[in-house]
């Protein structure tokens, strides 16, 4: 991201810093779902190689027993729960609880113990437990992967942070339907919300 | 917002909708203290002149009697609320109650009975009463200025459209340090998240 | 309430005083559901006769068009999302998604449109979206039915008056499996809290 | 409290175990400010006890180096964020920053790193940055020390355990206004949300 133009201005004013990796790191997997992996419904650009590179990253985290919890939107058949959100995409309501479009992808299928958060809104954090589950897993660290760069990873990443958890992204296990968004927003959340770091570098350093 | 080159994936993918403005708008101002209007510290780029029109669209608000609220970043003095958001961006714990730099710019300074917010996160929601005060004051629509456009704002936009406000960012009253990150985030809150008006619209829409 | 021997106190304090109803009150109804009906589970005491009153003031908001939400304790079936509350109370992971134990009683069988909370923790509000929801819906105010009075009710309306939501326990609608706690919660929901009233009361006011 | 008559119900129904301490505990002193000391405003009962256990309990607590937090309700100068509470208790807006009356009581002056929480609600964690500060302290456990137990310590301890702390409160160093309600509201949080032990209990514990 040092490449980014104006990177230099942050840096001037002091952003951009690492806060590094806690003890007891926690793998979320945000909205890697049916719907969000076909470009025929809200998927596209780089989000399947994020999903080829997360199936590794989820096995490393199951080896060393990190708490793992996967984010699905999850909307009511009869649509009472549509708010400003749905007003905004309204396809999203056709992500319910047993269609096709809002299950995990296959590659990434939930095992016993691991936490699947459902979720109406951008953040797998607004109105749901995910921050209570964390606590309880003694969670101190937060590795962010899924989909979209741009919209519900950063909303969680943003969430994370505010929730005093370290957090990192990791830069080649999340993607987004369109690129320049993809990149716009790893480089707002390197500065200020975020270590970007790839999943071989997240490997190394918590092995 | 039309031009920018993956307009045409959302567009297809059927988002960026109107959630449009309800029936009873409130006013939040994100940030604008002396810290955040100054180059030398936080501040630059176009946030000078969001500043001066958010001047006009205040006097707009107090007007039409509604709501206003006012947010701060605050810091205790002792460092003791430090946390993951110091540490990716240091210098904010200098934002302390008494701090020059944490006082709301004196155009906009606020009158008996606005709301003003003291937080330490990024969103103007995240661990603060704002969500509960516009309940009581009635509010349905959360109109958005202040800085920056790719931070505090987006956040504060992002918790807005979840708690089911209906959500507009007042396009030439949201300023950041950077222009790059400025017109990626607008792009990003138009598409999912708010719908993007100029303050003359926003006036006419209301008035 | 007046006969509680120690109400003087709170009088001479300047509690107690009615925060009454506004314009757009919406029903809840918290854990409603067969395993809190039934004494060998968690029910037993005025729980009957507290269900028996509630379906009249169902009838009476769907009616009159109120928004309604029911909430259901649901803990995941593998047990992961277990904590502190089912370190004190380990039966409640017995309230499982398709346990007949969690499932709303027959009598108060929701309709299409009324939302069904699910919860893992005492309020219905924490860690959920009911005071998203309510909000889209233009509630002002909260009327709350339910049990435990001592447990789950208490708690959601200690929440509902923090979100802002004027509150109004209906006292023929709440029951609990113990009478003693019963009584003494409401004393202190009606001194603190909510607006006691019966549902013949609260009709009157709405109707 | 097992004299209480009808305990058995509890614990015929599984309810009232133990959760225990954890690693690491903290302590949170609720509105031990000047006002709830006074029996002329919101104070008597057995509250002066209970700060004289408390001075004790926090002398420990800092000997041990556990994370402390102290409450204060404070409402703005010109009221602009009343709301329901403060129409059940209007006296509650006298306790602005500077009022005598919502400062910290003197035995329990707060010294450098510990954490002052500013609330209107009744418990410490609503709309405050409380339980993302526990976070970053890395507390798994809370000690919950204050007054009213009828009021803001009981919303503390069950939102505490909502969170998914293990919570424990200390008998003897929370007060109450009235007696009945103190004796009933240790009843229901230790039958549901907490664990009750005495400071010297606690001590032992955690020595």
């Amino acid at each position: 991201m040092s490449g980014h133009p104006e990177a230099e201005i942050y840096h001037r004013q002091g952003m951009g810093k690492s806060a590094g990796m806690g003890q007891r790191p926690a793998l979320v997997m945000v909205d890697f779902v049916v719907g969000f992996a076909d470009p025929a419904h809200f998927g596209g650009g780089n989000i399947a190689p994020a999903i080829a590179q997360t199936v590794k990253l989820l096995a490393f985290a199951r080896a060393h027993r990190w708490p793992v919890a996967h984010t699905r939107v999850v909307y009511a058949e009869d649509g009472s729960d549509a708010g400003v959100f749905t007003l905004k995409a309204p396809s999203l309501l056709k992500l319910t609880e047993h269609s096709p479009l809002s299950q995990i992808v296959p590659e990434l299928t939930p095992v016993a113990g691991e936490h699947i958060v459902r979720k109406q809104g951008a953040s797998g954090f607004f109105d749901t437990n995910l921050a209570s589950w964390l606590r309880y897993q003694g969670a101190d660290t937060l590795v962010v992967t899924g989909c979209t760069t741009s919209g519900c990873v950063r909303a969680t990443v943003v969430d994370s942070l505010q929730h005093n958890f370290r957090t990192i992204v990791a830069t080649d296990c999340v993607g987004d339907r369109a690129i320049g968004p993809h990149e716009a927003n790893l480089f707002d959340m390197g500065q200020k919300y975020a270590d970007l770091m790839t999943r071989a570098e997240i490997e190394a350093a918590a092995g």
